[in-house]
């Protein structure tokens, strides 16, 4: 039993003009699976090829009209370049990350074959960073692979990562096993509490990631879906708030500890 | 080390007539198996290969004669066709399901390599979806890789499994990498307390799966085994409701919280 | 990285005739490693090959001289047959079993190589039965792989294991993958508390053996070793029995448990 | 996806004169790491190739320069020969050693293909043999696979380990492999609290190496780290001691359990 990319119908190959990659994948605040998913959307980009493997878990999903299906990752392609765009993009995200070192390195690396089969520049990697409380102005971490880029990282306001500091997951193996191939990469990390799925997170992210890689993108549903993510927070802490000996200090409102929600 | 399958004498290869595949492993209520293994005895299918795998744990069996065996899965068939059944059926069953994604990898691709050469047609799977408390009308949930097989379902009044929801084991993956070998399947899940070998809800399972697939048999001995099952629950909830401090409301009485039993 | 067996200089191939293999490795109550370590220095078995293997812990061992070195699995022979024995004997022992499933195929299917390799004829494994408790006169359990090995087995009154109860790790492993090799087995199992290295539960597996296998061997070394076992016990019995608050029934005392000593 | 060893540019190969190889990886006290890390900078060794690995865990890290980088081993070097020492030598140090049987054996079989590649003729690793209690004056443990090794070791006072005793990871595995190739090695362990990054250890683990290896180094660098060590855990003492309720016994202040710290 292998991992595989099975790619569509007449879809292999596509024609991209100097591609670059943008993964997102469930993790830390589901941030970067939430961003590369609203982006596929907005950018009516196109389903084109889905990876299989046998180190993610054993169970299966049924989709909305009853089918079963296996667990996979899932490659979309958008080519923005046909209306003016710099470059056309590969999108990756998917149900499922592995979560053992050689599931990662397997599926980063099938992943890297099918970056260079298409000749992709750069990779950009999306994810959470999580400090446990809830912020209302969520920083953008970033990291990459090349002095350049972080130099553009710093341009846009994103901080750098600290160093010595561990990046856990595909959004750095990604990065950093293209860095082997030749490829450039950046991760950007969007600050979340990690107790929800946090689309304002994922909003800030794909904020200062439009400006690098220069795509136009509406913003306004996720910022919608921000929005009401901020409003249902509140009510909580509200009903906290009066709760009988629960009442905090006010200093302490702007940060505030919540059971994963979403 | 390798799985493998060995072949019985002079069973290797057997002539089926358009068969399909029955499976039924241990697992939730052990309804797959407790399925499967009324069907072998009932229809005298005829044991004729058995699956062994490095993938299973390293211990091994003694049988009723004090005879040694090691772990295996065994495969049955029987020749419905010739007493003017619609299809020959190969019934899989065994002592184990792997507990590891490359175990059930492994061996639910052995098992298709083994359907191929016999040019299955089907696949159903029948297993336990767990609730935690005991039902005396169990309900039957499905899923299906064509929207033929989901309409099927329906018809026989099976409840399509709710979108998103994941379906753990062999029972899930055998259907969904079958689909990728062009053998459509769906699985039979019987609700089930998951504290208790469940005879009552592997004999609803059957039910629905005779009616699906057009097979007669005799669900009398599956259904005294139910009774059975049912005695023993009454009488320990008479026992708990006769107890000092423990008394219920009537009204919980249809559900019930009790202990692994079987 | 690949587990290997090296033979040691000249010493490869041995020459034996007609050989039966005996294996005992540490598990329940060291029971079998005791067993084989016994016959070993007994029979002055001569050592001729290890086994080491990438599926050990990874850590090494320091010898008496203070020189470092690697787990491993131990084979010895003796050409019992210039004596007038019936068969030669190999013997296994070793450091350590592996505690996963993959290593414990890889490894057995090596022994079994090595078994073919010298037309091995039949293979005793040697094990011990946790019971929880001391007994002062400790049975002997076994199965087979055969039903004229089960039968010579209850001549020499040797329990038969229980119907469906698991036999856990190398001692049930290699008789199962041996049979698939067309070699017959049988394992002999010692009960023991399992609190301890029983030397007495050895003793009474050696005795049974003995006489299946028709060696002569002096057991008087071993029954000194059982003989202190029981007397360290008894002390402390004695030493529990007189404790205040914590007096036991007369009718306790035969069985008795105790933390793992030895 | 394969571990490799990726050398740098126009360093390979690299002209070494009877190198020796010197490693000491993170572990226990982190003695090893400390050790070696010294020794690369006080000799200004040159860092000529880095090993990478699936085996390590699915995370990356980013380096003072905000560039994300992969977990990896380093290979160093030293042309000691070149003013006057016995051997060149190869420094291994890294930021992780794996915690998986394949892994270590994966990865301590390539440093030894390097090390063949390489001729080298010894081998010794660095490392901490944790205790639980804080001493001032540390003992080196240590253990070779040549009587002749052992000789020396016990010439420099160095203790021998104690038969039977288990040395895990890297530091035994290198040796005991190597001894398989036909390098004869020793690993030397400085006794360590465990509880904390120990310079002292490293300090006196290299005072021993240097002797028997004969090279010349500079040891008041770690000296300055272990003393800034010693006052930071007698301050911290003074503290306990001085806090109501946790007064100790004078006679137990020699040894003194610590938080890890570092």
């Amino acid at each position: 039993m292998k991992s595989r990319i099975r790619f569509l119908k007449d879809l292999d190959p596509i024609s991209l003009k100097d591609p670059i990659l943008i993964q997102g994948l469930p993790g830390v605040g589901n941030v970067g699976k939430l961003g590369v998913s609203h982006m596929i959307q907005e950018l009516k980009a196109i389903y084109f090829a889905e990876l299989f493997s046998y180190t993610f878990p054993y169970h299966v999903l049924v989709n909305n009209d009853g089918i079963l299906r296996l667990l996979r990752n899932e490659f979309w392609f958008s080519q923005l370049s046909k209306s003016g765009g710099k470059h056309d993009v590969i999108f990756i995200t998917g149900d499922y990350q592995s979560q053992t070192p050689e599931g990662q390195f397997t599926i980063v690396n099938m992943i890297l074959d099918l970056a260079e089969k298409y000749k992709v520049s750069q990779i950009y990697t999306l994810g959470g960073y999580a400090t446990g409380s809830v912020s209302k102005n969520p920083r953008v971490f970033g990291t990459a692979t090349s002095l350049s880029l972080i130099k553009q990282l710093k341009d846009e306001e994103i901080e750098i990562n600290e160093s010595g500091g561990p990046i856990v997951g595909a959004s750095g193996l990604l990065i950093g096993l293209g860095k082997m191939r030749g490829i450039e990469g950046a991760c950007l990390l969007g600050e979340t509490s990690g107790f929800m799925a946090d689309a304002l997170s994922a909003k800030v992210v794909l904020e200062k990631l439009i400006k690098l890689v220069e795509i136009e993108l509406d913003l306004g549903p996720l910022a919608i879906k921000a929005q009401n993510l901020t409003k249902l927070i509140d009510q909580m802490k509200q009903k906290q708030r009066h709760r009988p000996g629960t009442r905090r200090q006010e200093s302490e409102e702007e940060k505030d500890d919540l059971s994963y929600i979403g």
